[in-house]
């Protein structure tokens, strides 16, 4: 077993973490000799000369063979990595949005310096779903992945569950018990899953998408008049991102609020909880679920990763790296829309209408709409509107 | 990529899957040269020439690299694995009661001639727990695997779950819709659960056990009475297979009929479908879920060990390799015991008692049992009796 001389960029909670389980376990052969962090005048839970404010102590020292990434800055976070792969050293992020917005450039470092670039962690934390997708599907046809890839969203769902509680109330519960940031936008407006599903997305089908790409509706329109239709019907609102490929062959991907029977797989996955499902052709459908972010379940994830290099272990992306979208989504989906009664909005976005609802505070319309006439409509960054999909 | 030439033994359902997905994608580069069969006479979808009735067809040719054993016969299977792996060929294996009853010699003769054993497809089909226990949480302790590892059990008792059907409908019903063999003994006895145990507890914890270590129960004694306690409590009746590694450290390795509350994870694992959790101390509880037996779970799962082969993948196994289990079971468990009202039964086996019921026709009750006691007093071999655990 290969020893690991490790460079450590971050010491929050995770990378505190890997530090206490990698120098309590001499076992595991990994060393971390030097910890870069940004504020040198905080009290840490490590000797003092492990530290240093100067990212050359781990790029440029070359008995550093692995950089784990752990800051929050996206754009410090590439810097790091690309120069980390320069020099030939192997990186474990955790990084989502960093990944998402520079995959292919980081792939091709990957490959032309020989070395490794993994990133377990940025995709729902300890599940271990690129490992799956890389390894285990990849000479299965799969024709979708989607879940649950937010705990912050999925514990406001699970809260607002009820029909009694508004979002902002379940939002405020979300943030006092750790689940939510202070600000929440990446999360609550699906940005942060739509960085997962792009990541997924190249993954699982071999298809290079940008996390723009994915038609995308938050949760911060959704009231509890959404949620007594849904508990009314046998459904539970979950966030749910989703590449799916059409008949024709094309990659629909899409992070909506949606409508679950209660008796589905994903509606079980509650609170932080992460569920994602993997169909094929030959497996049928595959589930993996287990907690999404948080000291631990990333620990594991990086931890995983740091393994994983001992033995070399790289991302093959053996499906190939196609462009993956045109930007054409010519696909019909069922959609409920709700709002308050009077608010102006108009019908004929709808190809057809299954239910109109109207009582005094409350109106609704369920229908058909085409992805690409609900995207060019602008009606997704109505704030007033509940736009939820049908499964 | 490496190309793959395969002998194949066996043209059953899941080897007539294989070939036809092997000799559809020839980017898969894995060319089955020769298929042995038992049968000669059988019409069969393939070129004729492909057949032979010899295993040294396979075994003697040094053209073949690969020999995936898809045979009923467990005994046959382990000459082939065997003298395939002394002859330097890798093997790819489906059969879970040959890997439990050799699985150490298998290993060790992995090791000896530097080639791969793999047998994803033993243990849950399609479900990718072996791959996931070996490479994701190789340095996550672990502290228990439990689930549902056999579809023909966890069928039969979906139908049951009402309290209105009997075992033996129940049963029925699994034959004629192909989910359960004509003998079903070795799956409702729980033996195909034990072996599966067995093997998941290798790879989870490094410790060799075998099958019949397994504290075991079957479904045969199960009545609508047990269910309709179950449903009245809250609970479903599933058939959980279980390693757990108690406070002191000892490994308890369990398959029982117990009641699993309806809320929890593996109460949405119905029918024919398996579900496995994987509590950690890092990572919580994962949870893989998917079908765990038929054509193309089992294919699927032999495609991504042919696909593994190619990158000369092995299980290394790192967790290592102790006996696993000195007999001893010094634990307390909680446990429902019911019969007809009159059945001779003595009851000084609960150290416990927590309810006694009684009516015209049916006895229960529950409390405290230690589980060297439960096997030592005989008891779970007594037909008529349910014994049913408490998680």
């Amino acid at each position: 077993m290969k020893q690991l001389n490790i460079g450590l960029f971050g010491f929050g909670v995770v990378g505190e973490g890997i530090y206490q389980v990698l120098s309590q376990k001499p076992q595991l052969k990994s060393n971390i000799r030097k910890i870069v962090i940004k504020h040198p005048d905080k009290k840490r839970n490590a000797p003092s000369e492990l530290f240093s404010v100067n990212m050359d102590d781990i790029l440029e020292d070359d008995k550093i063979d692995v950089v784990i990434e752990l800051i929050d800055d996206a754009d410090a976070a590439f810097e790091i990595a690309k120069k980390a792969l320069q020099k030939g050293k192997d990186v474990v992020s955790a990084n989502k949005k960093m990944i998402a917005q520079h995959h292919v450039e980081l792939i091709d470092l990957q490959r032309e310096n020989n070395v490794s670039f993994l990133y377990e962690a940025a995709v729902c934390g300890s599940v271990p779903i690129l490992r799956n997708l890389e390894e285990y599907y990849d000479n299965d046809l799969l024709n979708y992945v989607r879940g649950i890839v937010n705990g912050s969203t999925n514990y406001i769902l699970t809260k607002m569950r009820s029909g009694t509680e508004t979002y902002d109330v379940a939002l405020k519960a979300a943030q006092e018990n750790g689940f939510a940031e202070s600000d929440p936008t990446l999360d609550v407006e699906g940005i942060d899953a739509s960085y997962k599903l792009s990541i997924i997305t190249l993954h699982a089908f071999g298809r290079l998408i940008s996390s723009k790409d994915v038609l995308r509706k938050g949760i911060t329109s959704l009231k509890p008049d959404d949620f007594q239709y849904a508990a009314e019907k046998g459904y539970i609102i979950k966030l749910i991102a989703n590449s799916t490929i059409s008949e024709d062959g094309r990659l629909i991907p899409t992070v909506l609020p949606t409508f679950v029977d209660k008796r589905e797989t994903l509606a079980l996955v509650n609170n932080e909880y992460n569920g994602v499902l993997i169909g094929s052709a030959l497996a049928d459908e595959q589930f993996l679920y287990g907690k999404g972010a948080g000291r631990f379940p990333t620990s594991s994830a990086v931890l995983s990763d740091i393994s994983a290099l001992r033995y070399n272990y790289k991302y093959e992306l053996r499906k190939g790296f196609v462009n993956g979208f045109d930007g054409n989504l010519p696909v019909i989906r069922k959609f409920y829309i709700g709002f308050n009664t009077g608010t102006p909005f108009d019908s004929s976005i709808f190809t057809s209408i299954d239910e109109l609802y109207r009582s005094r505070e409350h109106e609704y319309i369920t229908g058909e709409i085409e992805l690409n006439k609900l995207r060019d409509s602008g009606i997704l960054t109505d704030k007033n509107l509940s736009i939820i999909a049908f499964t």
